[in-house]
């Protein structure tokens, strides 16, 4: 089932650079290997924010709190979770 | 280019309800026709709602302005539109 | 899976009363089949509010949004989602 | 009687982490014996946050305010309190 | 037990003036009896503004319900309630 | 005259805990002899919240806020101040 | 004793243009004359709004509120209430 | 000088549509005049919204009151007024 | 012209209070100094909070932001702006 | 095509001085850069705020984003984009 979710970066300016820096690299490959799996079917940059929107595609709420919360840089962010479900005039069975 | 949407539809209840019907079954038309055409590339219902989140795939803001302020709900619904760019944790060289 | 679902209901002042008590009368029917079933979990009353709060057990978002939308209050309710998932504090396996 | 309490836990970066999870620690020793006395009714994690809604039964809000404000992580939580009461088209003769 | 409500009102222009008055009339009888009974024990006008903030003395959160949830005006207030218990500087054994 | 004062205490967390248990103290002492003058006429905990709900009783809006900015808590709080007034339905002529 | 109010007026576009005009002409007369009484010391129009900004010098929070909600425009405006008081830096004894 | 200035439209739908679309047809001709005289610097669209982001090349606050709370459409418009100047990283020695 | 402006100061608990004492004197210095200007017409406290509401008469937003962007306290100020102009119902012909 | 960009400037109070005039000298740097090229085709500062309200001229979100997000303040700037596209009763046809 498919979960809208927001995700706003707000990195502390006193966090040590190369512990900010390795927190990335990780929060990155972590990211890339759940869109191989299909876990995170599509991540979109808010232009001009340090922001994503994502769609997630799990099993059910607690696969979503566990991908998301184990996250590297889950501390810093402010994150705002929508369940979707497919829509009436879509022209597609399955809104996957 | 991707814009994200999010549409809160509000009709008011002293509304026709025959107008409403015949504004529901063509913004419904529309919304299928701008589905297969590619304009309107993600439509999901936000679960609880009388909302939904999409995704416009466009030229341009005017593009986008013309597809949405032309929808027969459009007097009816309150609607936020994101500017969305390529992440660059993404595993596609084509966000879209 | 569980849904924390809350209702603040706001009927307009000029519903016909009539066709507003046959509402509140299905309404009321309505919930108590979901609450026999098993799929309305949790059902209070907020105090000194028209509101509830309420735990929907579901099989998915679809199905929290097909029983939520067809209650005959649903276009003169503001409706909040959270999806919710196993505390692991909880001292329940099982947290529904 | 119940009152619904939403906690948002925010620990700040800069806490030392052996101070932090030995707050953790002992917070979740201390809502587990609090569950087992009955006292907090239901606990769940908000999916995708550090969040938690629950559901305390307590003789009044004196001894909700002494069991909340007595969390170790009470210094670092936003909480929302909601007194609850019957739902008059809830199934059971008492909602607790 | 003590609760802090604040109620803002908001009667609708189009209301017949007969009924806004009559409703005021039997609002201003029901307040006054609450007051005599002990129940609302605080009050007051919020200069400026057609509100209130009061201090209700109640045996639980349903008997708050019960007495705001009936006032007349109920349809046309916002009601924020908010539970109150001693502060432990109070030079009171008791706070009520 | 009277004035509602909603007091929400925000006590950093890397405050000298030594300087922190001393503005406790001497606040604590401040609102004792505020209450005994009947200066501080109402003093109630907010239940689950490091906050406080006040009625003041002063001459004039400069005794307010001589009392209240010099709390030795005051840069730590964030403070909202509603004036009231006798409400019509009051059963008391003097609301004090 | 001054008080800052703000004041929005929203006239509802389905009230009696006749009765609207009526409620303007006394509203102006009437603020004219509490001007010249001096309880009205400053009234200010909001550049680009159908608002103003104001200071009153009354006796008491009471005073305030006699005069506020008898102004006929009084149940179609939005008010706030900032008391004030003279700030330490002001080059006036007395600051009104 | 320079206003900027945000108008959110918003026509009642029970609004005579012929007595709108006069309103809206006034609303263009003043716009252009005052665009020709240089008064309304830009106009743009917010794509998606009923709503228009713009500048004002005027006098001073006054000017800029009587031309916003003169357009037809003022009494169904939200607006929000913010002052600019030039900014110091300007590469123009007049902003305007 | 005439400008509204609230200032809510906020001084961070770990400045050095050395420097923020020397920055409120010095804030206090130019305050005056620009009351006895005629540019700082109006400064008043509001009871119960580290802020003020001001008028200032400049003769466009660039002194305004000129003088206010110079205050020492002004990285520690949350500040907004509101543009007046002379309302109608004024018994003064200039409302400075 | 256009993108409206508001900016508000919040630099931490600990930030080193040094550090912070390089970051504004090459912000300003950038700034006249982008300017000069066309791409940030309004520049103005929000009177009394440490924020600008800007207009960039860019090939698409992505382009927007590269750009600001480049910007030697944006750790410290929150940021808010909203798409513009030509009003209907511009007198331009190119609202550029």
């Amino acid at each position: 089932m498919l979960f809208h979710v927001r995700m706003d970066v707000n990195i502390p300016h006193d966090l040590d650079p190369i512990r900010a820096d390795e927190l990335k690299r990780v929060e990155r490959e972590r990211a890339q290997e759940l869109q191989r799996q299909g876990k995170w079917r599509h991540l979109w940059r808010i232009a001009g924010q340090y922001s994503n929107i994502s769609v997630f595609d799990v099993a059910d709420p607690q696969e979503l709190h566990d991908l998301v919360s184990t996250l590297p840089l889950f501390p810093f962010m402010a994150i705002e979770v929508t369940p979707l479900c497919r829509h009436p005039s879509s022209i597609h069975e399955d809104e996957r």
